[in-house]
């Protein structure tokens, strides 16, 4: 959970400005390996894709911790957007970011706390079952 | 227009940071009861699709209302992103979306003036045509 | 490059507000022409949207110094939001977005990088193959 995974393009995994950290889409995986893949719906299921997007919300914890050099230099979690790859007629995408949402508080506490937007997509980056974007405000 | 839909998962509706509202991704809906159901150009027709993206609009500016504890504190809406499931070969994600738009500038005049970003997605939650976020300024 | 498309719609093409400016979702156009059309996977490949992706990136940065009147008012892209209209099947949308995130960086140096969040969507606006909106820190 400590490691920062390398973004797959030309591009930076955090960026904090005014006190605020913007995290970069994160997909399920360890260094170059992505854990999960396929479809919620067809080749993944709820309870799977659940803990894909908990390892998805550790990543932006990682990346977060990672940027500003501290483990608890999170201040709040403000935005939390949740992109499903989603088969066609799977409209649980709610259920599967609930897995995000309970290990942001379960490590994070009220200051996990946040807003949310589940979406179904068509496809997402590597065959990738969920990617997950946050806004934090942070502390330096 | 005036109630708060509970959130669908575990999140809050909105969150205030340094004057900026964070609101979580609206499903139009009345308490638990989704009043708009299907894709877009399938099921559901461009005007009802466009009455279901103002309801989400009317729910954004309940949801910071509720948060704020006043009706007029919105300051300047800053972002709109609109998610439309979209029956394959739609394309009129924008006409959908000025049914949001139109409803904001009704009810907040140039306050309620946006920048908006609206992409046609395969799958919503509940089965949902229309889920919209925002970023709104806000005074104390 | 310099040119500001009008908004397809009742919004702005960029807010400012305290600092940082929120960028409506480009397409793909001149004036009215929408230059690329179709999905990637299918209709479009991948070097051609590359190419609309930084097309849409130009765009970005001329609505951000049209708002603020001037060409170097930028400090920092914060976060850059992708939308590649996806064949089924196609998984390569951080190579799209390497088209956008490579011009920002030749354009604006360091202050062009930034952080990014590509997703595949079923459809988007006018049946364009690439959206992509950013929210930057600008000076006054």
């Amino acid at each position: 959970m400590s490691s920062v995974n390398k973004p797959g393009g030309n591009y930076l995994p955090v960026i904090i400005h005014s006190g605020i950290a913007y995290v970069s889409g994160q997909l399920p995986r360890r260094g170059e390996d992505l854990l999960y893949s396929g479809k919620v719906g067809a080749g993944v299921d709820v309870p799977a894709a659940r803990e894909a997007a908990a390892l998805c919300a550790d990543l932006c914890i990682s990346a977060i911790n990672h940027a500003t050099g501290g483990e608890d230099k999170i201040v709040q979690v403000l935005q939390l957007v949740g992109y499903i790859a989603s088969a066609p007629g799977f409209t649980q995408q709610s259920q599967v970011m609930n897995g995000a949402s309970d290990r942001l508080i379960e490590r994070l506490g009220d200051r996990g706390r946040h807003t949310r937007t589940s979406v179904g997509v068509a496809e997402l980056p590597r065959g990738a079952p969920v990617e997950l974007s946050m806004i934090a405000a942070v502390r330096s």
